[in-house]
């Protein structure tokens, strides 16, 4: 087979890296491509139509750079441009976001219980704002508890993973119990993941922390089951982001759990320098 | 006078109303129209060169309004935009940035003592990693400690002003006493006079804090010593945004201290959309 399946993820940064290493372990003969837009970092404050327009334009990019199943990797596009991107790359084109598996695998948790399931969510603003979560869990009967964490991602992104200002943040977001009796917990950001333990710490030992990469990596698996595989060489693996800058090369290791050569793909530059393209 | 003389103001989002504040106190006469880049903030996480291509936009933006001065309120363009500003609005536009007239402050300090003064900065990492304060500084005599504080700008915009996520910031930022001795010390980035307190409190309390909005709403008013006045009516006050959301404009009365209506100037969309303009 001459044009391997090549996988497109995006996310508004570095934070998706934890959904590529999850697709990674899942399919490790795929090659893969990923755009971070750092450029706009981060997207959870900014307005849905703007999202949109970003969503889109970078999901044409994907398509360029040889991806035939496109990966939104980041929760405030999922939440605010599926459509976008699905009216961006066609029909032809798979696409998975990082809400709906997960909103899948509520509905078969919730399964084993005799009464509707609590289900917690946190995120960014505009993934909490959007309502996408919980109008998705709602259908399923469940009991949605959400709140907005702005800070966090940020938190996690500048290195305060643990320590006193993360704990001071969980404490300002998720210390007024408000969760306490939830039986799932969605981590709804990519880049919640890191500090997975300090989240459950806040709350009830029976809560289970829905694990949001390796559930979208099995939904990616799944999406390509035609039996389409790479024959033959190396898998591809790509980085790129919109504005590269030591920070965003230097923190790329935590997200992807190994050393990531990022490379620059200014997508912005280029088309407000030369916008006949 | 029928064309009044208009001040143009512009940060990467809403953290300049500080400085927008300080210059209506100091020139209550004068209209201003102020922009922050929302669809683009922060800028201190940015690559200088993307830094200079938004600056350059916005200071013709800047001039299409009406403004015949451009006051850079914001570190991380003045650090690394201001020659872009410059080119972009030419040689008869007064630019003012809130750097240099910190450093000439600075410059009278040291006047009145009898060994280099020493002076602590903190800024973004944009800020910081450009050097000009540091530069600027050494120029002078002074014995200049630095560090950027990348997170504080975020928590602050999200209303950590005091409390426990504040205290935490500070504390992993200067609570190692690095900035223990210094004789002056300059809030770098147009969020920081939000906590001025908080951060005296790690300081010595013999160490000056310079007051930067208003030390910058000075230099706009010697900018303008010719003697051009607002003759009749009510000066205009203008505030737009590249992308408007219910986030920015909570939290703008925060920065200007009084009601502020934003509204959105969504001038990338536009530029993106009918690119030949």
């Amino acid at each position: 087979m001459s044009n391997p399946l090549k996988i497109g993820i995006f996310d508004s940064g570095i934070g998706g890296l934890t959904v590529a290493r999850a697709i990674e372990d899942t399919l490790p003969g795929f090659s893969f491509v990923y755009f971070g837009d750092t450029a706009h970092l981060p997207y959870g404050e900014k307005s849905a139509r703007l999202i949109r327009h970003y969503a889109s334009r970078i999901s044409h990019h994907l398509l360029d750079w040889g991806s035939s199943v496109v990966v939104v990797a980041c929760n405030s596009a999922s939440s605010n441009a599926l459509d976008a991107v699905r009216d961006a790359v066609g029909p032809e084109v798979p696409v998975i976001d990082v809400i709906s598996p997960v909103v899948d695998e509520v509905a078969r948790l919730a399964l084993g219980l005799d009464r509707p399931i609590r289900v917690g969510v946190i995120g960014t603003r505009a993934t909490i704002e959007s309502g996408v979560y919980q109008s998705a869990l709602s259908t399923l009967g469940a009991e949605v508890k959400s709140r907005a964490t702005p800070l966090l991602a940020s938190a996690i992104e500048e290195g305060f993973a643990d320590g006193n200002v993360s704990f001071a943040l969980l404490e300002a977001y998720l210390g007024d119990g408000h969760f306490g009796d939830v039986n799932a917990f969605i981590l709804g950001c990519t880049h919640y993941p890191l500090i997975a333990d300090s989240i459950q710490s806040f709350l009830s030992p029976s809560t289970q922390l829905l694990d949001t990469p390796a559930i979208v990596a099995k939904a990616v698996a799944a999406a390509i089951h035609d039996g389409r595989q790479v024959v033959g060489g190396e898998p591809e693996r790509q980085f790129f982001v919109s504005d590269l800058t030591a920070a965003f090369a230097a923190g790329a290791k935590r997200f992807f759990g190994e050393d990531v050569a990022l490379s620059a793909r200014p997508i912005w530059r280029d088309q407000e320098r030369n916008p006949s393209t």
